[in-house]
């Protein structure tokens, strides 16, 4: 049984609603568990397509298992032609985010399982978002940009293929192993909004794109998804390593706040930070760009200072604060780092989604349907009487 | 403060999250009020474009004041031609839902405020949301049905607009207002599974458009808009008055629940079903075909009894229950009932996110962020251990 806490206009800020097996955050501790598996652990060790096999399947594949699914998503890498089409016509400033959950929609159009409602068909669809939303992006990265669009390569993993489809080349195995880490690391995080927003619209039985969708149109939000390019427009604004200082203190004094420092979950440093920091560091030093990492190593430290000076606690990296730098060191535009984010957490929200449907914790997953609390007094404590529009 | 309740995986029902001045739904009195007003002394004398306006702007506007927004609605019912484009590509066969919700999704990267985050680019979208969406269904059923689409007629209002963009005759008065009153009743719920999707979405500070297509996507779950459609599916599989004491019976033996009755708040009939029911009798008798209305008061009748019969407590019709032959005399097809659900419960949407995001109750209207009980104990208390794929 819950304590009894303030739940009102709050936001379900640190109000446990539901059950889940698939991860759990201790935000005192700084841990970050999908099934089991601490994620530190995890980064560099797998793939992106075996942390997906294990946040849909529940547990890590062995070789065979592994081997099959990676090809089931490489074989579900192409998109309908009508949504190239569409995005050939699409204005070429759209927001990535928006042509994304557009797509994301269309694809429900084209899926044969969509008005099955069967577990096994569930499982086909997360395989098929999991795979087609890197491709969605990277087309699209490509028309926008008069390019011609790079068909998927097989041959080459999850990882390695978004970048190729992105860029033309194929990543070396330093480059493709760093992104992979990025990847698992995003994959996952409980309750987040955007996977709330697939739960809940996967709580009335929609089916998974309609969901996956909500969860693209939460994350596309500047407090959600949008933070790690706000904080890589902070690292561009602020220019150079030497000028970091006096932003910090104009920041704070003008009562704003540091991008990608603070989170509404973790009491101390996000742990996936620590792991991007290191991977920003050796990309900048390689490619003999080191200030972005710089930057932000003395934005940390500064930053921390002086919060810690002004409001007397502490503050604490999250996982934007590094996943900036390094996406812009691989040559990501700074628009698509939230699409980038979405490609690896399809993995969490359609995970979420079975989870909703088919395996929930409790008896029967409830539809969510909250109550709110009317404070329109527009007339008084009674309801208003109706007055004819000649009248008013 | 709330009480005490236990909130874990009952899908928030029955607890109260946030303060709301749009709407209050008063389950045990059977109360459905619009921002002061009840809906059923609104029902038959304002228009879709009047309530609209009261949702969004908090009072019934004045002559000169709906003029100039029935205009403005009026004006941007037009959609762009690439959603025509897309829509003839897309399959036959597509889920109406789906589409409504890839449009959208679409639509937004053609809002010239899409960057614009003020209350007044967010009023916009608003009135464009509201205008296009029934654009979009009428088009759909055209375009699906292979017939021509049939451009808005600015002389008519939204209400007989969208039945004559669905069929090409210009509804009588009658129908028009048959179906106004529906679009009003259907308008605004407070925190429905839609709703909440929408809000949720918002409180990242996502863009309407974003938030629209996740209330979309909510609602096309069988549970929540889909229900509409069941009613009246049902009501087709049994085909005859007399056959319905026998559905009643075997529906009830094997446990099953009879669509339309029972719904998550109120605990006595749907106010909104009492003021569709003379409605659905009058056109079913003016058609000639009266017996979808009468199956539906036996069903009614029946179906309470039997559930009483069995239960031992009262169960109540619902919204869904009489809208369904109510839309079916009114030629809209069967698949398109959750659509046009939606094409009203947009100015319901849009105006928890322009309260979500503007002028929330709460001093700052905080991101949705619950958590969840971890349940997964798959290696025991302790996290696992990682095993190296070829140790599995």
């Amino acid at each position: 049984m819950e304590e009894k806490k303030d739940i009102l206009n709050t936001g379900l800020r640190g109000i446990t609603i539901a059950s889940t097996k698939i991860s759990d955050v201790d935000g005192a501790a700084g841990k970050l568990v999908y099934r089991g598996y601490l994620a530190k652990d995890l980064a560099g060790k797998v793939s992106f397509e075996e942390v997906t096999y294990l946040l849909l399947y529940e547990e890590l594949p062995d070789e065979e298992e592994l081997k099959q699914f990676a090809a089931a998503l490489a074989q579900e890498r192409d998109i309908p032609k009508q949504i190239r089409s569409l995005m050939a016509n699409s204005p070429k400033d759209a927001l990535p985010m928006d042509v994304l959950q557009s797509a994301v929609a269309i694809l429900a159009q084209y899926d044969p399982d969509i008005r099955n409602n069967t577990r096994e068909a569930a499982d086909r669809m997360a395989i098929r978002l999991v795979a087609k939303l890197a491709t969605v992006v990277a087309y699209w990265d490509r028309i926008r940009n008069g390019k011609a669009v790079i068909p998927p390569n097989p041959d080459l993993n999850h990882a390695a293929n978004f970048l190729y489809m992105l860029n033309g080349q194929i990543p070396d195995p330093e480059m493709t192993n760093y992104f992979d880490v990025c990847l698992v690391l995003h994959a996952e995080h409980s309750f987040n909004a955007s996977t709330f927003a697939a739960r809940e619209v996967a709580s009335t039985r929609a089916h998974m794109y309609a969901a996956v969708a909500a969860g693209v149109g939460s994350l596309s939000g500047s407090l959600h998804g949008g933070a790690n390019t706000r904080v890589m427009q902070m690292l561009l604004e602020i220019g150079t390593v030497d000028k970091v200082e006096d932003y910090v203190r104009n920041i704070l004094e003008s009562g704003r706040v540091i991008m990608g420092l603070g989170h509404a979950v973790y009491q101390t440093d996000d742990p996936r930070a620590h792991i991007l920091a290191p991977m920003s560091k050796a990309l900048g030093e390689r490619l003999g760009e080191p200030k972005w990492y710089q930057m932000s190593e003395v934005l940390e430290q500064k930053g921390k200072e002086a919060f810690k000076a002004k409001k007397g606690r502490d503050i604490y990296v999250n996982v934007d604060f590094y996943s900036a730098s390094l996406y812009y060191y691989m040559g990501i535009p700074v628009d698509l780092f939230t699409p980038v984010f979405a490609i690896s957490r399809v993995a969490g929200w359609t995970a979420h989604v079975l989870e909703e449907q088919f395996a929930g914790a409790a008896p029967k997953p409830a539809l969510y349907r909250p109550e709110s609390d009317y404070v329109g007094e527009y007339c008084g404590p009674d309801e208003c009487a109706f007055i004819p529009i000649d009248e008013r």
